[in-house]
């Protein structure tokens, strides 16, 4: 069986296992005050052209969401995101955990817009019976794979910025997002269209670990609080640092995820020549197809992908996923029994 | 600088980054569904004698705790513990943010007694005005390196099981408390005298990682969902599941905190000799003592310890803490000033 | 101005005040230990031909439903509702600050039906990725106004007992859900079609006062517990008491509900002879309609009523509510006024 | 059975109760925004001497202060209170329940002092690995029926406001605390000595309600939010301004309030007389004493008490109370029960 269900089948690139394997006994101090941590901080605070940010590094996804999101409300408040935003459908209530209600608005293939966020909040923001729309979370890319053009970025944030409201970035596969063809946004401009947002690493290349990066630091000042609060705090952060370190040093983050989108290029080059359709179409490194029951029978003999459901109550959607691990030649086997359907 | 604050200071212990890297490459589900999950729970059930026992992995111990105590209790229900539990001194509030009260209870050397317990539970656990206190939190070892001896814990459980309350123990450091010349303790029993408790990886020679073992394995029943809920869950789970199966597979783990146990003897024997006096006097690999001020400048020009303030409001309280990654040369350094001073 | 926008806008049924003021002096035990509630639940009891269930008595709608729901679930867990159940609009968070999501269907006319809800659970209820949906809460009458038939609600609690879901019924207007017309369910059928449900007092003649009936009461085991908890558990209890007693011994409730169900109807009526649309049909005490810019001008200059925006960009959306209270000359002046348009 | 064992065994003082039905029939807007709510905000304004005042109405004492705490901390903050207060042991953890943590300084006779609240802030505020102690919660009187003095609750507030942390004083029983002979506060000076505190009615002559003056009106901004939040909005608010209205106006509470303070004083002369030892000497309206075996038994075959247990293992503890409605002749009957003994 090969697998493309998902981009965190593997463990780490190898430059990360290294850096891990030559610092490994070091001794630092723990919980991110170690020199590793501080280095990370400064490569990415370069990156972004953003010398003031506050960059602090969590283990995983949605206990980063979790945290930022409790860190940026008061407890009545409410956060707006598409309603198949990760908050919303795939945390097991971990923001609710924190006493804020999701509030999901209609997505479009994975996105929302800035009218519609003006709405909701020139609707309910005003009564003390409703919940207060008090921030807006998007992913980069969607949950469908899509992204956000520069101009849909900056009239998001240009309401968010005139409501008082901080938008919040899960950049969980970030690096496939800005490696995508259509992107036409760079990773400086996209850090000075939100208040936080994160440089997810899970899913490019190393073991764990996601960046969080305040480009507004007021916000972030007591943010290693929440952290430790919500079982974030690695006890040895270092090795968050050395991870990011690895990745972001010379690019390599940015490499790999390219690398990873253009395998899935080719799934869709595939796709396409057969006819086969897109469920939403997108330029990043998740391809969502139908499948008819003899396709989805055959390519699952020897595949497996993300499963999710019969949407049409005939054809099959999946999710064929790749990323910084994908072999080329896997891709390959893939693509040959697409064409060979 | 020789480092003896804590015994998070290093990464890992070899065989455990020589079986990440020689695993890395491999495709598996994520979540903990993969097969080195499923070895490693293998490995401890039979380790613990209970073939039933339900067994999960968490990245660190504020998590592990919050998220064991969420799923065991009513909103309304408090946890016992000291009152220097890691819980209610350490965590930032975790527990309560799970809107639990954490009730504690004067310690002695950083335990509570089977007494103490059933006098708080006779005194508060039928009013509908009082937290209900509705499970019991200990260390072993306690946030002072002190045991429970076997009559203790017999005793401590007892009182639990008469009035229903289920008995947590927090093991960050377990390996270091079964290695006490003083414990008295296999693991087998120690898991027949609890209901749930966990096999610290962090702290012995785990990049990260925690056990969590259900000896009764009805309060596990549905404890993923919480893993998931806390931020726990993570995404290439297999980590947890191969650090685990490296370190216990072959007693690794049991040699590797003895051996740290028996750097922290020889600071003892040192200490005793100058006739420094002990502050909670312990067999395990955290020397807690007191030094006056000329000690203490002349130690920490060399070696780190962890501060503790100056309870007589004259001398210093350090812990100097061992583990398995202490080099017996640098032990033998600070055995050296200790000796000189 | 003469008021149509709430049912709440006057004090309480000259009976329930007169029994107040008599019983002022008497010394009775607080938080709802006195004779006056144990009165109150026995008639409540009978009410319902079911000499088991538990019955409590809280001060308010929000607090009633947040302290049922916090009661009954598991923290990963959630409750359906309708998309326009009150908790999911207008209780700014009071579920989610227990921690639960609510997980809005949705609605018909305000309402959901059992296969929606097997639906929803057949689809979320066995993944921990996913908030587990665990309970059902419906209002009888719905936001609009509307009611489940003897058929719908048989159906709906079918499912719910089928797969372990509690089904909860908010009943803060169940007085005039029962004095429909086309209501089919008796007090006592209502009753076994649930497992919790309540009586609300503050819209149906009472200062203040739902009464909780958990008709499965093994699930209310712990309930004052959680009253107090969540701020409900009012110290001089017997308040609630005397009032539900005052209200339920000889039928007043059920007569004066009835009576302003009639002054609804009245204006109905109206509404029809002037082809003035419903916006949603119903027969209970809220009459909700679509005026014209010139008719909404007309009526407002004399009459309040809750203003709904404008849901076609054209038309305004009121309702005009009656109640217990409602003056039937004031109703009168409004048919006039409508007639006259 | 003549009661002493609280302050609430009555309903209201007949000026509140001729108020009620005297404005029975009005129709007003519900939630607060009545002008009864807005004629008592202005009496409260007043009479605390602050025109710039935000004044709140809510239903009972534990709503209040779990609404006001979690208004005020950001959820990885925790209050100080005195290891007895209210807040700490008698609300089954409502203020845990948002999320926070309730510290618990060691009391003197209930009280506690600037210094310990100085030394607390200095240890924990500045670790993200503790709960930053974050505000202060004080009531007057205290659980034992003390109160601070002037000079104490000066002290107390300048270190509150040295280091950032609002002080919050439950006025559950001020009327009582503000009528003892030792008092040397007037309402006017407590006011500026806090940044918010209460002004109780359910035990000084009201059914219930509590008014809450953020003499500091920037705190309670959207406090509105939390009310409603908490389940504390009662829908008719008017209620509350018109009972609030009722006691206020021409000095009533006051009067009332002196009134049970001095049947308190009869009760500690007749114990003095016999020399029955007070467990804490206060001159509110709680009387705190310790009985043998036998005078408890005679007593209570009349009178009821609060029943506290028998600290010494011997004497009985017990608290006689009285209050705005306690009856001369009551008190003439147990102090001459008292001084047959």
């Amino acid at each position: 069986m090969i697998r493309f269900e998902s981009d965190y089948l593997e463990g780490a690139h190898p430059a990360v296992l290294e850096l891990l394997e030559r610092t490994n006994m070091q001794q630092t101090p723990g919980y991110g005050m170690d020199p590793w941590c501080e280095k990370a901080r400064g490569i990415i605070r370069e990156l972004c052209g953003l010398p003031e940010a506050d960059v602090y590094f969590l283990v995983g996804g949605t206990q980063t969401n979790a945290a930022v999101i409790d860190a940026l409300l008061r407890p009545v408040e409410g956060v707006i995101c598409a309603d198949t935003g990760h908050i919303n459908v795939h945390e097991t209530g971990a923001v609710e955990s924190t006493r804020h209600k999701v509030i999901g608005l209609p997505h479009k293939d994975g996105k929302i817009t800035a009218a519609q966020v003006e709405e909701k909040y020139l609707a309910d923001g005003f009564s003390e019976h409703v919940v207060r729309p008090a921030m807006v979370y998007i992913s980069f890319p969607t949950e469908y794979g899509t992204i956000y053009s520069k101009e849909e970025l900056t009239g998001l944030y240009g309401v968010c910025r005139k409501h008082g409201l901080p938008l919040f970035i899960d950049g969980a596969r970030l690096g496939y997002g800005l490696a995508a063809k259509s992107c036409d946004l760079t990773l400086k401009e996209l850090a000075r269209l939100c208040d936080v947002f994160y440089i997810g690493g899970t899913k490019v290349g190393a073991l764990f670990g996601e960046a969080v990066v305040f480009t507004n630091p007021s916000l972030g000042k007591d943010f290693r609080y929440f952290i430790k609060n919500h079982g974030g705090m690695l006890a040895k952060g270092r090795l968050l640092g050395i991870q990011f370190a690895a990745l972001l040093e010379d690019g390599l983050y940015f490499d790999i995820a390219a690398r990873g989108v253009r395998e899935a290029d080719r799934i869709r080059e595939a796709l396409a020549e057969k006819g086969i359709p897109l469920y939403v179409p997108n330029d990043t490194n998740q391809v969502f197809c139908l499948l008819t029951e003899e396709q989805h029978e055959k390519l699952t003999a020897e595949f497996s992908f993300d499963e999710e459901g019969r949407p049409d109550g005939e054809r099959y959607l999946v999710r064929m996923c790749t990323g910084w691990a994908t072999l080329p030649e896997n891709t390959g086997r893939l693509t040959d029994a697409i064409r060979a359907l």
